[in-house]
């Protein structure tokens, strides 16, 4: 396969439109289609051709990319057109957990397709761009054939590994740092706004200490590795007596005091458990504790 | 004032001593004082004057800096001698909250003293880096005098405002910009440990993410002060299905779920008060409302 094999783009939410048009600016052959049609006529002006059926779709190219809500979507657009994969390479940026994309895996090897799960860790804005990172995982093989294509989506790509669960799993973990930075900069502009400061006033400090955090990840991530804690840094406990200071500045400013606590009662668990002398990364013996109870 | 103002270090914990060493290394003649006498050691090896009490510590410089576990054992240390700070310049680096920056501030005065509180946003390791990052807030005109000096303990030296309660605030959101990393990291790694990948394999993915993520913190904040949430990239629905995947993952690999349902729990409330089609800058909405309880 090159750089000009015909592609299908089902699904054009945010994400889908971004797709397909990066294939078409590249000089694929597009074909799309969408549940709702009028959302593909942007496409559509650009060159896309506007398949009138999934069947349709799927059978204008070799290579079927499909990136919809989820993947409930996924099977209500493919389960009725299964045999018409035959021979194809199902490519799913549907973001879903490792246990839908194996099954995926399975129902398309039924249908004589080859599978490739993915994850897009971007923006609609950041497909096709040197740093947008999508991970992939299935067989290695149909990675590597159509490499070039799926890289013109995103310059970091990456197959992850023959197990098809590998992308979702990389993905929400990802998106879970994502929440994890978004929460606590809304936390902290919760709380310097209620002080008189504003959140673009906060923002290029907050951006700097985030990418200082970033750097201190890989010496953090040896040493939940090796299961050793050593704090040259600070100890748990500096950052419990801390924690009780964020908890009390949000309180007496009047803003949620939720995230806060709860940051603060992880910690206070593992001090409990006798690491107040360890460095962060002994919180991970909290994070790896199946929880008491399930929803 | 100039680079060679004699400087005085009460506390030589891991931070004390990083910032007493970086004194001595930049030619201050600098006394030092711990309550655990032995830890001075190595500094006064170094060519640091240990001196015999607190109140010749204080006696012996112009400028004295503290950095102690917490406010109280600032108050332990300082409370018995304040008379010997008349007409000196007490910068306070110990991690406290607004108010005690504040009530600091007024104990100062009445001892004649002037009072900078700072908060240092580094480890000790990065003290005297060209990045690191060290806040104060106080009167401006004793920041200015003493400006070139605490700019050795950081490149990155700002000066946020004459209220002395800026510094602690900023401090607390920016560590809980920390927490909130670290946790979602160590979430990470402990879905991606159960299912065989190692912290060390998903860090360098981690570290790239969450850059990626503190880029677009300026924008959200745009939208925070606006209080206009559009989502041209994902909407907090398509967020809460991936948060749901987090927690399934987590559950389903029996890793501790708490992290992620919180983080879910919080989203549901906002999609619940509307903003299912807004960007993930309206939860900004739940992040200000004051909490239901108190601790
Ligand atoms: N947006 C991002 O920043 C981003 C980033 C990474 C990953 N993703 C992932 O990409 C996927 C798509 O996200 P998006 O932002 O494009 O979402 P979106 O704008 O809400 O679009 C959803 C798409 O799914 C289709 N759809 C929903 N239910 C369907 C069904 N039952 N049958 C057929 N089609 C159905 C919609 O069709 P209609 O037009 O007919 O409603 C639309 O094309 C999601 O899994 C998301 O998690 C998004
Ligand atoms: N370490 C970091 O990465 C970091 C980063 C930013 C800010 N900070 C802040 O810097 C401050 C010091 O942190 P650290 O890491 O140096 O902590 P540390 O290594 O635990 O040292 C604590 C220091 O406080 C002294 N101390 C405690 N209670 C005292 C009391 N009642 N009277 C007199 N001295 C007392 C200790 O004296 P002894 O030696 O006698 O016990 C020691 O010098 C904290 O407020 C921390 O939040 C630390």
């Amino acid at each position: 396969m090159n750089a000009t094999t015909p592609v299908t783009v089902l699904g054009l939410g945010l994400m889908g439109r971004a797709l397909a048009e990066k294939f078409l600016r590249e000089g694929h052959a597009t074909t799309v289609w969408n549940r709702t049609a009028a959302r593909a006529e942007p496409l559509v002006a650009e060159g896309a051709e506007l398949a009138g059926s999934v069947a349709d779709a799927v059978a204008a190219s070799p290579l079927v990319v499909v990136c919809v809500l989820d993947y409930d979507a996924v099977h209500a657009l493919l389960d009725p057109v299964g045999d018409a994969l035959d021979g194809r390479v199902l490519v799913n940026l549907t973001s879903g957990t490792s246990e839908g994309a194996r099954e995926m895996a399975e129902w398309a090897a039924g249908h004589g397709a080859t599978y490739l799960d993915g994850a897009i860790l971007s923006d609609p804005d950041g497909v096709g761009t040197a740093d947008a990172v999508i991970l992939y995982s299935g067989p290695r093989a149909a990675f590597d054939a159509h490499e070039p294509v799926l890289k013109l989506l995103g310059g970091a790509t990456t197959h992850l590994g023959e197990d098809h669960g590998l992308a979702s799993l990389h993905d929400v973990a990802v998106l879970g740092l994502m929440w994890g930075v978004l929460n606590s900069f809304l936390q902290g502009a919760a709380v310097l706004g209620a002080a008189g400061v504003t959140a673009s006033a906060f923002a290029p400090l907050a951006t700097t200490s985030i990418k200082m955090v970033a750097d201190w990840v890989n010496g953090y991530a040896e040493q939940v590795d090796k299961g050793e804690y050593p704090a040259p840094d600070a100890t748990l406990n500096t950052h419990l007596a801390s924690m009780n200071h964020l908890v009390h500045e949000s309180e007496s400013l009047g803003v949620n005091a939720e995230f806060p606590r709860f940051v603060k009662a992880l910690a206070e668990r593992s001090v409990a458990d006798g690491h107040g002398a360890d460095g962060y990364a002994a919180m991970i013996e909290i994070f790896r504790k199946p929880s008491a109870t399930r929803e």
